[in-house]
């Protein structure tokens, strides 16, 4: 039996949504040397997704982008990053949106809002995977964690937005480090350079690593760490300051 | 007299543009030690403005950006980013639609397409104003290059887009030199330090800069320049290879 209460606004007959404008979320999750992704999975259908979704009239793209974030996943309170806006004109197709309704039991008109072109705005997090609970909205079946290296194949363009998203993650990574809020309020070198290395997928050399993260000057040294063994004890580090919001 | 084959598609009854969708363009200028940025002025109204106009139904957003800039300002073969989407509800105003149709002697209707909510997506380029012709549409008095410390008050949130790309444009420099295409195929140190130190909009330390640039890993040194005073002659540098495309 359909209960309407269940499907998304977009579904509706005459969704009061922004016409043409889209959201899509790259969550990517970081937790003791393994980078993952957040994928939906639809329900009954096998098809799995970013979490994304439709701007409603009097909404900004950021309070969207939360919104549907936490709407779709359950994750609240999450720093979403803007970076970049996907429109090539062949990037969606009716049949995978006419699988995913029916296969919740729902059939949508032929000039249903849904079939128009839309541009959507590609949004992108780092979060600890260990501390929050994905849990998948009413019209997917899961909502889980990929490894970065073994993303199944997306509908749409979704696999080129992780693409985009990667690529742009790596490329901030010295300038949001202290925003994404992944290290605890003093951290190590080692500790700092296995998070560099696990998001750019690869091995750093420690002099070179510990040369570029101190020419930053996004660091400060304080005492040695309290391990016992005093001689080999390594420095703690904490950030100077907020980094620049770029 | 109304000339309609002046008035650009989106002042038609029923334009057959993307509804919602906007594009605007932030073209800077750098040629001898100045950084400038392109303007239009509205016909009649004093008014100043970006380059920008509305999508297609066909069109990709890279598309739509270089066709508007060639439509508005005569500027072809443009190297442009895309750096970030605007859609705070407020950005836009009615009134301002209005009084630059009249000055134009162009009456709108009350429901016309234009003044529905649109978000607009910022590109920006950065050329040699010395090597163009900027040339104003016609529904614009002028085009004008503006030079950064004096840029007038601009239409709706015209100048946040400016200062927005600003900030991209210096954090993005470095990887996008080359790509940029300012330089002669060789240069040398000091050249290069001028261009960084006119779009930074400060005074640079010699050393520091030099030792930064070389641990690029961007620059390939050549011979010295011929400058008739051997020992006081200048290394010539070019570029490796080209830029990532991020």
């Amino acid at each position: 039996m359909n209960k309407p209460q269940d499907f998304p606004e977009s579904w509706h007959p005459k969704p009061d949504l922004l016409p043409g404008i889209s959201v899509d979320c790259v969550i990517f999750g970081f937790h003791d040397g393994q980078l993952k992704i957040l994928l939906l999975e639809y329900k009954n259908t096998g098809l799995f997704a970013l979490p994304g979704g439709f701007v409603q009239k009097n909404e900004d793209l950021d309070t969207a982008a939360r919104r549907m974030l936490e709407d779709r996943t359950a994750l609240s309170k999450i720093y979403l990053e803007q970076f970049y806006t996907f429109s090539t004109t062949s990037r969606r197709n009716d049949e995978t949106h006419r699988t995913i309704a029916t296969a919740s039991g729902r059939t949508l008109e032929a000039d249903h809002f849904i079939f128009n072109r839309f541009i959507s705005v590609g949004y992108y997090a780092l979060v600890d995977f260990s501390t929050v609970v994905p849990t998948p909205d009413a019209i997917s079946d899961s909502c889980n964690w990929h490894d970065i290296s073994s993303i199944p194949q997306l509908i749409f363009d979704h696999n080129l937005i992780v693409n985009k998203a990667l690529d742009t993650l790596r490329f901030m990574l010295d300038s949001k480090l202290n925003g994404f809020n992944l290290l605890p309020p003093t951290f190590t070198m080692n500790e700092l350079q296995q998070l560099y290395e696990t998001i750019l997928g690869k091995k750093l050399v420690r002099s070179n690593f510990q040369r570029k993260m101190l020419s930053l000057g996004i660091l400060q040294r304080l005492d040695k760490k309290q391990t016992g063994a005093a001689n080999k004890a390594p420095y703690l580090y904490c950030f100077i300051k907020p980094q620049t919001t770029l």
